[in-house]
């Protein structure tokens, strides 16, 4: 499997650019490796946002978050990254990208982070 | 099946007027048919309203609703769509249009449009 | 059974009138008639109000509610008439009321009305 | 849409016919018409069978399912209808099939059939 | 409204007497009045059956019900009643019907009773 | 208040005694005390119970269960009495006595005891 | 049992004046009773405060809240009195009691109450 | 902290031996310590029995589970030592123990084991 | 990653085997991949048994659960091999695997099978 | 076992300090013990902050959490320190501790303390 690569990902036009509206997408079968035990990492992505010009076609998203099946990554770097490589390509005009780790040795943890372009 | 239009809906008049309130109508039995691959779509569709001089009768609301069941229609325009026909029809103080559909490939998607009078 | 009459709410003096607390009441058994059908419909009441100088008797305000067993009103109306009723008989710093009825032909719906004292 | 047609179901050897277990498919996007008053109906159909020879192929289990999304049938008898089809289709050791469908006029009805082998 | 009435009851003929197999029916907005208090008593009731030549029709099963609105009726005598009457027209091969009623004073009670065919 | 007495306990003639039926009471708001700390104790207590020749009044039950308000007793023996007690009253063709008491200590407890007559 | 009674509410110095914080306390278990019916109210008493100098102690509140069971009082009062006499008790930075009962007459009811102090 | 010992254990005499009848308690807080990583354990134990001369007491039973915080211990063993020891004091009609482990690597694990004495 | 290999399985001996019970071992973070689309398949794996002479370490099983990671394999025939491959490893008095996937194309499948020793 | 001691920390260096983004971290299974009655407290703890320079390491953070597990601490305070501990050493942008404990003797305590950083 090839790694994930943000050029997988695919956009439409807004058709509806005089409205801010929301399209939120939840991933619940997102998995990782974790770098430092090569342990599987299984979580909840859940990605909102309020486009402007392109919206990303949700067939191409999948193959994207797909790619990251076998890719070490540690857990505020996937979100952050997910968030940097969506807002490169579709310029929003805000995102937010969480993601929900299962629990490892009793502990889970949530890793949230917002784009808000400027005003 | 007739397709769409916003021409069955009928409205009674608010009869209260002097007051914000909201109506809230959930419907969680939404289906269209995916343009892309013909296959059928399901969501829950959630629409609310403060009204300002009219209301929208809600059998006549089922029967336009119903009448998406063989139409090809995204997510995302569908719920731009039903916004902007129920504002032309009520002119509505406010209102909100909620479209929360079912896993496809292992995710779900929920567009969320609002419109507001400005004042 | 007689029809629904505001003369039946009985109040007491709020003994608390130096601070604003409220008292939010919940009838998950209310039941009218529609109008247009002659069909039962039922749904959940739910009363939220800041007192001033008068508190509505919770017994008396059972009575009033079950009155509507057999009446014939639209959900919004029966929601604003019962805002407008209670609000008549207690002047209260503000108060909600509620009315989420059950599905009718897949559809269900909330109406919510709210009275603010302008200030 | 062509009317449901057990034709399009297609079928796979069952790899391990020397033990009895279970499949159990559940599809919570099954729609039908009434056929008295030509409302859609909503529900969710489950199957479950212990497998003897065969195996029912599940995109075309999806694709027959689907065809019944214009069809005009009573609960009784799609119930009925879908379990003999593939009990045909199958000659499973056992089979039960229920359709659960959704409040219409504040009643919900579940209809549940079983097929056994005479041993 | 008309006391409850078991001859507004509709049958249909049975397609599948062929198979045993179970129609349940659940009916959350059951509502009839306490006979020694005069107030109204909310329950859930739910009826389950294996026809046998007949079924009942189920909009007529929903005018039946709702006949008990007005009625002062014992929950032990009422779903003894419903369950005598249903048996009287369908001479089902079984049906049990349970009464689930709402708290009155803190306790809530549950009435279940059964019809068995002797074999 | 007065210690429980079940002569308070009222009985009416059981009106199907053709046919074996279940009765069941659930009271979320039983309490009494701990004979060995003082303390209160908190459980629901769940009767349920085939009758014979007689039923018990459920507003006599509900006074007859407040009367343990005050009475310290012990978890095993509340629900044995409350059992026996009934039992010695109704002559019920079966019944059982259900207490689950809330955490002490981070420990729950709940006793079940059944009597079955000899057939 | 002796009346509830303030006086038996224990407190210690709050060891971190420094930050504002909150304390939530819920009891699910208070039981009162009604001054008018004389039978037993149940609900659950939410506390929850921002210490200044003090903070109460858990087993001597447990034991001032216990008292409260044979005392006749009405909802309204009850939440307010508690209220009052914590506050003034610990002068905390704020307050709030929340009193949930459980439902009566097929109605619940929730009172209330905040403590804020002057800035 | 001394390790578990069953000698802590105290028992009182069944008052109601002429009946079988369960009691069961539920741990939620049950905690030990792996053997072989050292890191703790933490589960729900539920243990129900039927008495035969003899029931334990709670308060000796919570000292004796708390016990084994410290105790390096194995799921499968410390649900069986616990089935054991409890049986050699109190003789049950029949006793179940269940351990159910919150997740270690994304694996839960339940033991369950049941003694039954011969007939 | 190396395909799925029952020698990774480690075993230890049951020190209780004058007792049936049972391990229960729930795994909700199995993926494997659709041999058919390529497409990862994720669902949740229980595995139950009563031990004979041996237990499966829980670690070497994760192991082995992980494995499936990339393997393309059927939901019919995945849960055959692990129950195929476990009884060979631990010949246990009883074993079920339950695999139970999220849902694809709005369907989800559940597969269920036991191995029971002749007795 | 040691008592608990920061200096067991280890952090790790933000790789997104451009961006304000939130960590959440829960761990349901923190236990201490209470220092009057010597007896284990248990509760889930919840970590959120906003890193700026320096992010904790989780495993070394949950080595820091379990390291509690004998220490004898009130509810107030575990909070207050952990919180502190934590700040010292990440200096966060923002932080909050909640400590939920579990019930005793029917009450169940809840802190939340917040760490700000003025700007």
């Amino acid at each position: 499997m090839e790694p994930p690569n943000a050029s997988v990902l695919e956009v439409f036009e807004n058709q509806h650019p005089h409205r801010d509206y929301t399209i939120e997408i939840v991933c619940p079968e997102f998995t990782s490796v974790c770098p430092k035990t090569g342990q599987p990492d299984f979580g909840t992505l859940t990605i909102a946002y309020t486009p402007d010009v392109m919206c990303v076609e949700l067939k191409s998203l999948k193959l994207y978050l797909q790619a990251f099946r076998n890719e070490g990554i540690f857990y505020e770097h996937v979100t952050n990254r997910i968030l940097d490589e969506l807002v490169a390509l579709l310029s929003p005009r805000s995102m937010r990208v969480t993601a929900a780790f299962t629990p490892r040795g009793g502990i889970s943890t949530t890793v949230t982070a917002v784009h808000e372009i400027a005003r």
